[in-house]
């Protein structure tokens, strides 16, 4: 089978694209953009992007009609937009002029609401979305096909809920949050109390707060808390397949990379970044601006500003030396046993030396 | 924005609490209860809890109403029940006085209903839930919102099956069973046959059995078994994105901690407690009481009552003396680098020692 | 609670299964064969295979009505159906005659099409379903309870959608694909651009192809590309919670077993086997027939044909050799620790035998 590519249909004048990023023009101001792409991927009518010299050669032979750059393409005819900061005036372009547009505002006939249900204004409800008693949500958002909403679940303004995301009941959600498919939210924390060889659950009466501007990606799980509150704070992103259990603290400004897992009660700091497969035990304290390397296990709390790496994590340095002598052992263990075996040598010489000297020194001996 | 908590409406005399848990009461018993909560998060109202003599001084600045106790609070003047296992207790009043109501009983008109489906007396099914043919739901049954039950699925009595949980065909559920949000039970076995350079699909055809209070975290996934089945026995916990593969049995009253992952046909004992993020390969078996460390690769049967950790999983007193002395490699190359250095000084010393003495040890030879 | 299994309907002549596998029987073909099992769970009326001559000993014993076999049991008197390759004869008889039926073709009236749908002949589409704007969906296509198809999205002939996938918008999908429940497909790249201490989100403008005889199991997710495309080619077979990036290409016949982590934009060969819980970052190549280790961590390049393990993966003999010396380095501390004692102790004496012979060397002083 071939796999066409979606059909486009917007034309924009460069001139509106570089007004909306600040752009200088260089070159004639009259091309229309229908697209925007990779340098490699671009057609004619696309606007393109050169986010290092190094890609100049790349953007020459690329069909893109238009480039954004921080500096002019020597000997370049076709019209660049020149910005200091191309990547950011890439994320602004596709965000104004190319995602598709969002879903028709209004609520379909199928969705199925509880009662007491408060509703903003502008929001978009799809089909088979169900909503539960006394939820709250907020204006422009968007909710997709199949959503669940809790009771009391309270939702801010402009979040966009994607297809099967499910949110237990009382979690509370800021503005501009974003949540993919397949993520559940106010999940019960995993408690038990152990007696008599048996696990009794402890039923977990918290709740889930996730604050303004977060981003959960795909069949990412936040556990409610026991008492008290999960958080996720402003700004925090989240990739695919995050585990993070009940009493959690994420920090401000975080990045945690897929299939990161994150157990009870840890406390991330603002800006920290932990790297893909990584996890963290339970009641640790990770301070602000730290890094965790993809796959580490943190056991321990690490201080603000350190990067962390292995299992179980360390500093950097110390990590990265011994990760590369690992396999430097058998080399090492060969070099041991050499130089056991020299050792042994010696002391039999020195052992046949001293008793070579013995007869002369039993002289004194009759 | 503010995130408000959720209004409360429970008053419930402090002596119906005691009853309820055989607790003696210390001080008054006419206080009214409206909540539960740990200690730091306790509100004028709440009933708290004190699980250990170095948490008291907390308690004394906790704002709680009550608390229960092991052994009364000195000098304190708010009524305290005292318990022998106060964290039972608190989940049993969590259990009985705390936790949301169930949704009301009865089938929302929107759920969706195969052919010969048995339903039992006092069942919640919610919005949108999809039942196959010949499904048997038990008493006392709550399907929340958007669940899918496939065909000849039995399910016992008491469940909790929260929002977009997915039963395929022909798995069979206990009673007391709890299942958390987009968790998959029954998907298909991951099996082929690789014939010319193609993987050819071997079809699934077992089931998966799971026996009473179990209870399974949100996004787990358990394949059914390529012949027979895959079975989770009585009191077993598993948390969040933990995947069980096709032919797995897991014993009684195990602890399965969050991303853990089981590869076909391994066994597990009873009692057997998995760390966060441990994977066991196929066809091992680990015997009862077993505890395997978060992070860890289980490669090898493990004899009941061992704990093991590490990649590959050994004893744990092996695996913890390696996982410190790993960050030392760079230092014990260090030390090995010297001792060859110094040796070969001595080698040279001695080779210029045993050649100084030749002249005069050839003295002997004529 | 006992656990009563599935009802059987079927009879078919062991005359018919032999045809349709190519086999010669050895023995009576008239038995009726009702099922089909391994050796140790087979009934009478099964059939049951042995995969290799260690198993004769348990066919003997086994309950089965016939057996599929390389070479005749000696002194078995039940049939024996002779074939070259026993799995791949039974993959096929699963497949012909004990699956269990396909759902009923037509259209479930409860599930919400969008404007502009196209599907082709002989679809099953389940209840709950809902399916976007422009979406395609090819012929003899089975689409479960609760799928969503995104708008744009493309479905080729004969592929199998269990309950609760999710197509996010411009997926475009091959032929025979099967996707399993809470799969998610087409959800946001993880991508931001940070500009003064803040993450801004970069839209996430590509797609997901999957091609022909791709299977993918439960709660996988799939990111579309920033531009351009994620590809997972023809007849690779992904495991549960398997995470792939955006832009992210898998080549032909790949196995991915469950909880692999693939990072942006890398690379797989044709193939390629990755074993459980193993992670590659991001922009790697990996080549053709290479083989990772289960919870391997790959950071480089991996030319064609290698098999590596580890974290950081290296070749697979050095990283077993290391592997299994890791445990014994508290062993050769020791003796790393005792030979420096011993060298220690020739220094001091070499000191004093070099002090004891200074004298004489000290008349050359003078």
């Amino acid at each position: 089978m071939t796999f066409p590519s979606s059909s486009r249909s917007v034309t924009i004048p460069l001139q509106e694209l570089a007004q909306a990023i600040d752009a200088t023009i260089h070159g004639s101001p009259d091309a229309l953009i229908s697209g925007l792409s990779h340098l490699e991927g671009a057609s004619c009518g696309d606007v393109s992007f050169v986010l290092k010299p190094s890609l100049m050669e790349a953007a020459r032979h690329s069909q893109a009609a238009a480039f954004i750059v921080t500096d002019p393409i020597p000997d370049e005819p076709r019209p660049q937009l020149i910005v200091s900061h191309p990547l950011i005036a890439v994320a602004t372009l596709a965000q104004k002029f190319f995602l598709p547009p969002l879903p028709p505002r209004g609520i379909h006939p199928t969705a199925v609401k509880g009662l007491d249900v408060r509703i903003g204004p502008e929001v978009s409800i799809g089909a088979l979305v169900t909503i539960g008693d006394r939820a709250q949500i907020g204006s422009n958002v968007t909710i997709h096909a199949g959503v669940h909403i809790g009771d009391d679940t309270i939702i801010g303004d402009e979040c966009i809920l994607y297809p099967q995301v499910s949110f237990l009941p009382r979690c509370v959600i800021g503005n501009r949050v974003i949540v993919h498919s397949g993520t559940v939210i106010g999940s019960d924390g995993f408690g038990y109390v152990q007696h008599e060889g048996r696990h009794h659950k402890i039923p977990q009466l918290g709740q889930v707060i996730i604050e303004d501007d977060v981003e959960l990606g795909a069949n990412v799980t936040v556990d409610r808390a026991t008492f008290g509150n999960t958080i996720i704070k402003r700004g925090t992103k989240i990739d695919n397949q995050v585990q993070i259990a009940h009493n959690v603290v994420i920090g401000e400004d975080c990045i945690l990379v897929a299939q990161v897992g994150i157990a009870g009660s840890t406390v991330l700091g603002h800006h920290v970044m932990v790297g893909g497969q990584a996890g963290l035990v339970d009641h640790v304290k990770i301070g602000d601006r730290v890094k965790i390397a993809a796959g580490s296990g943190v056991t321990n709390d690490v201080k603000s500003g350190r990067v962390v790496g292995g299992r179980p994590a360390v500093e950097q340095g110390i990590w990265r030396r011994s990760q590369v002598i690992q396999y430097q052992l058998p080399e090492m263990r060969k070099e041991l046993r050499a130089l056991k075996k020299q050792v042994q040598h010696f002391e039999s010489l020195l052992h046949e030396y001293s008793s070579s000297k013995t007869p002369s020194g039993s002289k004194s001996k009759p």
